[in-house]
């Protein structure tokens, strides 16, 4: 039996997200399908993590026992073979039998694109959040500094998940200015259940001057969700990068 | 009577190119037909030039006459509202009465994303061209050194179209590394049917080892087709500027 792990890029325009359930197509069922067609195998894909409809992944990761005899550097180009062109199988390595793609992720890379122009983009509609609205950066960035460390982010998590602790810690984020673009990456030891976007909302709002400095601190203190700002929508978040023990 | 200038953005990817046509659904059809919800008027839309079926633009630039009274400002959101989310006007303008999109245009820049990765891109796929084969940029910079000029460019026309001289000046080009993505840009006077797709797919076959700068210099003197590279598939161009004395 051999343990194959795998970096996953997905336009997640036409998904219902990674995990697979009964109504809509997900990522993870297009995968098993695949695997499928091409070893023969029921195999489980175990993901990192969830990603929301609509979001998008860079840099996924999941793994899949196989006893397939295909060599490694096979297995992107002839699961691809089986894949819509939405889904793409970047790489395959073979990993110890206990390693699993979610309980060994030791951290996370986010990134969000707030596409900011006056019309609405065409050719980013798939791939932004449309906010014409003013913005101060470096209003966004003192606020983006409130949230970097070690705390308990209850106040920017979306109900629905059940988690044993709410407390995250966040290295570092960046917003950085591309033409009509703002990207903002956040990455993090990992996010609660809709984390990034809250915060993506938040630090806009701060921006904009909507939402004060104090309302952030504030929400951070109380675990406090109406004091932090609204859920940026999924079309903008990509997930980049899934950090583990053996990749460092 | 008005003349109304627009710049516009597209995705090009469910289009069959720019100029309305008996078959297909084009975007110079569809903002027509957005006009007329809006005005009530059938107006011509004069385009500064054709794009084929697939391929995007930052950067078009169209005009029509109108009896509106809308005011200016208010023309991009208000055609926006009766486009689909794949088309934008991104400006409008009130130009002399004799000002023609296509006839008034000085120069144009064409960019080209070229994804240069092993396994094919999921979030590129619809606005590059996926060339996973090795480059070598500086060959790729010097044979785009004996295209900048004046030349007559027979040799990297596609036939179809009928012109009077086939004379062009390219200004600039320039390729970029960017990530997995290498964009080219072209600057010139005018570009014939295909030239643009044309002399990507002539750089890179010089950059892969493919093609030779003696091919690519016959290419310009002898106007031979055949001796400059395959055309680049349509999904990676992108219009992204028309140059007008006015604009200046």
């Amino acid at each position: 039996m051999r343990n194959i792990m795998i970096d996953i890029e997905y336009d997640g325009t036409n998904y219902n997200g990674w995990q697979m359930q009964i109504n809509g197509i997900t990522i993870q069922q297009k995968i098993m399908e695949a695997v499928k067609k091409l070893t023969g195998e029921d195999v489980t894909i175990n993901g990192s993590g969830r990603t929301d409809a609509k979001v998008h992944a860079r840099g996924q990761v999941a793994n899949f026992y196989s006893t397939s005899k295909i060599p490694i550097k096979r297995f992107p180009i002839a699961i691809n073979h089986f894949l819509p062109d939405d889904i793409t199988i970047l790489e395959a390595r073979e990993v110890p039998i206990d390693f699993h793609a979610r309980y060994w992720a030791q951290g996370k890379i986010y990134s969000y694109q707030v596409n900011h122009q006056t019309q609405r983009s065409a050719l980013l509609r798939n791939y932004s959040y449309h906010f014409p609205y003013q913005l101060e950066l470096d209003k966004m960035e003192k606020a983006a500094g409130l949230l970097i460390g070690t705390h308990d982010f209850k106040g920017f998590m979306s109900s629905g998940s059940s988690v044993k602790s709410t407390v995250r810690s966040i290295y570092a984020i960046k917003i950085e200015k591309n033409k009509n673009s703002i990207w903002m990456t956040f990455e993090g030891s990992g996010f609660l259940y809709n984390m990034v976007r809250i915060m993506v909302g938040t630090l806009l709002e701060v921006g904009n001057g909507r939402r004060s400095m104090e309302a952030v601190q504030e929400a951070l203190k109380l675990g406090n969700r109406e004091k932090a700002g609204h859920k940026a929508p999924p079309q903008g978040l990509f997930l980049d990068k899934v950090f583990y023990p053996l990749t460092h």
